[in-house]
């Protein structure tokens, strides 16, 4: 069992791109996903499901559209499935995304920004 | 949506009691649950479900019936479902769980360590 111990920094460590989640657990049919982040997401909803989000470095700001929060380290956020949100970083920022297997990160909105799914490292 | 912004540290403030899961949030059916640990828990497993322990404080050891692993801050651990374990920490450690709703902390063992379920805070 030991080699199933999962650490994030070593995790964070393996990767480089911003708003590519990469897979480090699944648990029943949800996955836990490390992302690195900086500058602006695009405004997208998850119509199909909650999602969320844990700040493990750094400072993430998610807006909404009736105002923004901010998340620092050891902070965590539910975003409600339909609730249009905009994730934005000034410096880049480390979470942890916790959401059904799945789950595009871009949503229901087309953009450069989406990413390939189901990356594991 | 400031006030739904949910800090660890916080929460922790909040209760005392060892063994004792306190749900801090809920996304679709499943709930993300804070724990203080110290001591021996009991062998348990939950037939029906993966459960997923982080670490956010101390540190935490968990005992399978093939050895033992050891979990630092910043450290998390699928527990398949089905396989027995028994969570053991030598000195207080706060952990986190994700699991889905009404799971019960010690599974299918009967033991004076049965916490009532879905306690929110």
């Amino acid at each position: 069992m030991k080699s199933k111990v999962i650490n994030f920094k070593d995790k964070f460590s393996q990767f480089t791109e911003h708003w590519s989640p990469r897979v480090i657990a699944e648990m029943n049919d949800y996955q836990f996903k490390l992302v690195k982040v900086a500058g602006e997401f695009v405004w997208h909803d998850h119509p199909e499901t909650d999602e969320v989000f844990i700040v493990i470095e750094g400072v993430l700001n998610i807006e909404f559209r009736d105002g923004p929060v901010t998340l620092e380290p050891g902070e965590m956020f539910v975003i409600p499935k339909g609730v249009e949100h905009k994730p934005v970083a000034n410096a880049e920022c480390k979470i942890m995304i916790v959401e059904p297997k799945g789950v595009v990160n871009t949503g229901d909105a087309n953009s450069d920004l989406t990413a390939q799914n189901d990356l594991w490292i």
